[in-house]
């Protein structure tokens, strides 16, 4: 079925529902608890920050109207349950990466990070100028969701690996855990991908299940424990070069809120997503020296690698250009990656470079 | 007189006036509406856009508890002016670009841009994670404000001219707009420095009453016109790596407040932050290339003047160290911007080098 048809129909429903709504506001009167899952293990270094985050400032800008309950992978339901339960309405909202559900849309894939795509300040250039606020609201519509980025890892690690990789033939055979379309462009390079959420990583690479894994960067990393079972971390990846984190409420849900609540959630959910980068970034400093200390070696992947995940990534994100609403959503992020990236790589960038030439 | 004895004689005042205002909360009651004086010219493209976003979304989050009736520079009082008139309770509120009143605090600088110091994303980081927002709370209990970052425009273009610029003797006797401690700095290599507000710039420009101006990036100076008369655009600058631009309230008005109040203020800022300056590097890309389609010379500075910016930057900086406060806040922003850009480099910055390798 072709979901951009589906989503006409879906989008016109959807417009009477809110007519009347509208008609008829039926704000919900006094306090409300809204019930949010997330694909996070309670305390994920990073990661569940940004859902508790988004949870507290929402209940403080709202004085108290919108209490949100948090609940970790697992104890409401499963890490990649999170998205049906919303959708059915078991919960009412969810924080996680939406590119865990590419099988539901692959477009989602766009609104955590896609391979050789953007980095965060491009993705949220995109967001909020490019037009990507207005697609990530399309594929919402389709599965009754209202979805805002909320959270952001900033460019991720290569990962970690039990030996060096000194040539693109190293990833054949390679049991990896690698989510979304990254993931996907990796199979193409002949690893046996796998996708396990934050929480069951650790186990499974210290059974042997996997062979290496990305998770997110130095301070998340090391706070999962990788670097007492590998030694070899590559610093920059090809796969998610600045992930975002969504919270997504279920549309019936939102359409009840008062519009000063639901205006509560798209900000609180924005300042998240700006304060999560932050925290990421000014962690991952010092635990990249503390790993260094600590006698893991910090590698860069060889040009070979980088050009074989540069084909790997090209032939992944092409394959689903048949559903119309990705083709869109992809022509639109490239679009947007390909104007903004100039002027960066021409302003910041050579500040960049002057100042690490000066100042040392 | 040493601020920072100020400050801990201020801080003593202002903790016993806000025990009193706890012990029995005179809220507002109803709407309220606050004045907003900005030091931006009505319409001047993204730094009132940002006082703008602001001042909506602190009105749609409260349900329109809190109306901001934005002012531009000169409609209540001038564009420098702004400062002393939210300080004496004349209005509520002001949003500007701090460095204009390094005069009233030098380590008000830092809340916009130093020379050869953070990038926007470093800001970011040192305001949530390195200490930066204590230290403007610090810095605003000395003047009666609470600050919150909630603008930035990116890394600063180094500016128009008349002439090419060959070698650090060219900016010998040149008159030039620049202001804050990167103005200082250019003063040390001989130029004429001139602090003009943004609605004032092009006008001196055109008069010859300044032969050269920086003004924000490419898109900013577009809507100015400055191609209009100098046609040599240095794309990348020393002096505003990552500027931020601040609301302030005046202390006793933004202690009047309810919690849920003082948060939306404090978010609303925040999210201003991120969003101006996606607004700034969305929008820079196709204004660079319009400009060059025109005739403008895009052009890089040659080592030999960043070597120079280099060494006048570090002289400027190191003038206030006399002032505690001032110090202080030197110390914390260089040791956060050193902590978390090793990593970006690693990161990021490798990323975008074979991003840029491999795409082309």
């Amino acid at each position: 079925m072709d979901r951009r048809s589906f989503l006409k129909t879906s989008a016109l429903g959807g417009s009477a529902a809110a007519a009347t709504t509208l008609a008829a506001p039926a704000y919900a009167q006094g306090n409300r608890t809204l019930t949010m899952v997330t694909t996070w293990g309670r305390g994920l270094a990073g990661v569940f920050d940004a859902a508790q985050r988004v949870a507290d400032t929402i209940t403080e800008m709202s004085d108290g109207q919108l209490t949100i309950d948090v609940k970790a992978a697992g104890e409401l339901v499963g890490a990649f349950e999170v998205f049906d339960a919303v959708t059915a309405g078991q919960a009412d909202m969810y924080h996680g990466a939406d590119y865990y559900f590419v099988g539901q849309h692959p477009g989602y894939a766009f609104f955590t990070a896609v391979p050789f795509g953007m980095t965060a300040q491009e993705l949220t250039n995109w967001y909020h100028f490019g037009g990507g606020m207005d697609l990530h609201d399309e594929l919402g519509q389709i599965f009754g969701l209202k979805s805002f980025l909320a959270g952001n890892t900033g460019a991720q690690a290569g990962g970690w690996f039990r030996q060096e990789i000194t040539g693109p033939g190293d990833f054949n055979g390679l049991k990896f855990r690698m989510p979304g379309l990254g993931g996907e462009a990796l199979g193409k390079m002949g690893a046996s991908v796998q996708n396990l959420p934050g929480a069951e990583v650790y186990q499974a690479l210290a059974s042997g299940a996997i062979d290496g894994t990305e998770w997110i960067g130095p301070w998340a990393d090391e706070k999962a424990g990788f670097q007492e079972i590998t030694q070899f971390y590559y610093a920059a990846g090809f796969h998610e070069p600045g992930a975002g984190l969504s919270l997504a409420t279920n549309r019936d849900v939102f359409e009840e809120l008062t519009p000063a609540q639901q205006k509560i959630i798209e900000i609180a959910s924005a300042e998240a997503h700006q304060w999560n980068l932050a925290q990421f970034l000014s962690n991952n400093g010092s635990a990249l020296q503390r790993l260094q200390s600590g006698g893991v070696k910090i590698l860069e992947f060889p040009d070979s690698v980088w050009d074989a995940m540069g084909t790997a990534a090209e032939e992944t994100l092409n394959q689903y250009m048949d559903d119309e609403l990705y083709a869109q959503i992809h022509g639109s992020a490239m679009e947007s990656m390909r104007s903004s990236s100039n002027w960066i790589t021409r302003s910041e960038g050579v500040y960049r470079t002057q100042r690490d030439r000066i100042l040392g």
